[in-house]
């Protein structure tokens, strides 16, 4: 639980990333993070638009952080690359704790 | 005031949204909203950060919102775009009250 679960949003279609955060969230992870760079960022927010429209209704924009790195192309050149990091969780709060049936994951 | 002042990112270079949004702050408006759809998204946060790193250090991202739109394609076929919404601020909460020295902007 010290990390927070990652969707790294690459070249793939949409579905293969929506999936991924739906098997996330049902093996009872709490808060995920889908993080994208550059062009992937459009893909990040249309995977969170079709979680919400979807498959999970009762999902939640925790966070969303923005956020640039260094990148060195293919010509040597150098330059800045934005950065999105939107950290969606699950508005159902039934009062299951850390403690609770660990044998699902173990 | 009333109204937040929108800066529409297209297809036109970032250095013009860049400016689009220095001249906005400059001409004394608290909060301007950059907002994108589909592929300029991207383009979006290169403003946003372009902004944090070089032109207004204090700035403030103070909301982002995520959403979508039904779009009718070329050819008559129907989807949806996803949307980004940043509203930004500066950080210098001089004690400047909306009634002082209105005659800058009349």
């Amino acid at each position: 639980m010290s990390e927070l679960n990652l969707v790294r949003i690459g070249k793939k279609p949409i579905m293969n990333y929506v999936t991924a955060c739906v098997t996330l969230f049902n093996s009872g992870n709490g808060d995920i993070m889908v993080r994208a760079r550059g062009q992937a960022i459009e893909k990040a927010i249309d995977t969170v638009q079709m979680l919400r429209r979807g498959f999970l209704k009762d999902l939640l924009i925790k966070k969303i952080n923005l956020g640039s790195e260094d990148v060195t192309r293919f010509d040597g050149s150098r330059g800045n690359i934005s950065i999105i990091e939107i950290i969606l969780s699950r508005e159902i709060e039934e009062d299951v704790a850390d403690d609770e049936t660990p044998d699902e994951s173990a």
